[in-house]
């Protein structure tokens, strides 16, 4: 186990970015998935193909999902995956010809202090298929990929991964790119909104405030110092099970806890936070509701312990103002 | 401020239960709301006039919330209070006539030892009338209406409510049946996992663990005890502020956050969890997206800190087998 979404079989995450345009892109390809679903939980979000991903919709889900940077511009990284997944011959096979479809969601980093002037077409796609062609079991976190410029409230964001096992025996995984609008971190100390559920020391092992106080607890978002700052946590958990796309939506509904145990707090009107979910086996169902739930629970754990990792692993961008790494502010 | 949700003026709330049904009805009546709508997060749920809460659905909201025991059979509840309306001429204006909109949701407690022989009709309706009879703002929480009969995995759940103010200056409340599936409380010890929120020592003060080791954190639930056996948290927050249905809506989707961070888990597949939101002014807009996101922010605390207040104030029940109540496992 490597505490990475790819300890789910079928799931490889590729990333790729542009220091220059402090951006990037994350690719989790599906192989084999049952179904993949998504549940929309902000109120500012950016999409491409989830309305495909309701179980009311054709198609089991899709053949990966990408998480990105660079706010609507990022949409265009999707294109770049599917480029990716045609060239492979993958995709839904339909009369003879292979449909990949690819969904994803992005997050606001146009004010981290890169370089966006692109020119007429922004760098996403290229971006997406380099992604995409690096997709592996064994990737990187913190400031890499979809997660490269992303930042939260007071620190630099990242990307996120972790796993865990269910009591029933299934596998759960997280990836998140953690660009929220608040804060991971306790009062601007050390210590992760997290630190509940932390597995060893994955995220430092620092526990948690015996006391929280009202000033550590105060309502702060990067909206209160830029007005109107957005900000979003974009995941995807993946299970080992074999569920229904009506059985994803509740996962990926389920999950959705996770950002609210790991954030000040979450799905607010400027966030466009939101989880994908992958059921990535076909013929192991749960044997029961109770197991389902299991799944649900834990995945919801995996992906708030995610996105304290990919705050734990993020390394500060090298412009003014940029906010600090936890490990430059925190770390001995 | 009574730390109710009554402190948000035009939410008055009347209880009325009946100890050998070991159940009974929450009426939140709202004079004078500019918008109620809810989110449905769990995928159990029983509801009444949800639909009409949508944004895109006619009429500004609700004149009443019920949160009632008895599962399905509690949606009669909603009845009770709609004759009590009637009776006083309240309601949504039509031609003359007065129609006043009821909306409402349910917990499974009938498995709680109560006597559930109650012949054709249950006795819901009657309930849901002398609770909205019984409205005031200096009411009762703990074992109490729709409470009364609730429990949680391993504690006597309850009736719970909390307010407190945004840093903009306005009023913020829940109101909250907690009949969860899983536990509020930290590895069966006396700690909350809302304590992180807790105002003073409104459930005890005790704070948090510094460590959370993997045996207080197990998955646990009342389904593993009972194969299937559900559960369900359902509540309503309120503000002073003058939100649009969309608001409102926002304002349950932020709300439900509270859920996550006051219980082991939520918005599970067996629960019913549901969370209205009702705007109580109709002049008072928050003056830009900040304030609003405070209200969603602040609104879910409250919910976390009225499901531990729910289940600190609650009172065992006289049946065998009954879970126990928190001040007679932890209280000295």
């Amino acid at each position: 186990m490597r505490n990475l979404i790819t300890d789910v079989p079928g799931v490889l995450v590729g990333n790729a970015h542009d220091p220059r345009l402090a951006s990037g892109v994350t690719v989790a390809l599906l192989d084999g998935a049952s179904s993949v679903s998504c549940a929309v939980l902000g109120g500012a979000p950016g999409t491409r193909e989830t309305d495909l991903l309701q179980p009311e919709a054709m198609a089991s889900g899709a053949d990966a999902v990408v998480l990105s940077g660079g706010s609507v511009f990022g949409l265009d990284a999707a294109a770049g995956a599917q480029a990716w997944l045609r060239e492979q011959g993958r995709g839904f096979a339909f009369a003879g010809v292979r449909v990949p479809l690819v969904a994803g969601t992005i997050c606001f980093d146009l004010l981290n202090g890169g370089d966006k002037d692109w020119g007429r077409y922004p760098p996403y796609r290229e971006l997406g298929y380099e992604a995409a062609a690096a997709a592996c079991d064994a990737f990187a976190i913190g400031s890499v990929g979809g997660g490269h410029g992303a930042t939260t409230f007071d620190l630099k964001g990242g990307l996120g991964s972790a796993s865990g096992v269910t009591p029933g025996g299934f596998r759960v995984g997280a990836l998140v790119v953690v660009n929220a609008v608040a804060s991971a971190v306790i009062g601007g100390g050390p210590r992760f909104w997290a630190g509940a559920l932390e597995e060893g020391d994955e995220f430092g092992g620092l526990g948690l405030p015996e006391r929280i106080t009202p000033e550590m607890r105060v309502l702060d978002w990067k909206g209160r110092a830029r007005a109107g700052h957005p900000g979003t946590t974009i995941a995807l958990v993946a299970t080992d099970a074999a569920l229904d796309k009506a059985g994803a939506r509740r996962l990926a509904l389920a999950a959705g806890g996770g950002l609210h145990k790991a954030l000040r707090f979450a799905a607010a009107l400027t966030d466009g936070d939101a989880v994908f979910a992958a059921a990535m086996d076909r013929a192991r169902r749960p044997a029961d509701v109770q197991a389902q739930i299991e799944i649900g629970a834990a995945a919801g754990d995996c992906l708030a312990r995610a996105i304290a990792r990919g705050v734990f692993a993020a390394t500060a961008l090298p412009f003014p103002g940029a906010p600090p790494a936890w490990r430059d502010k925190f770390s001995a």
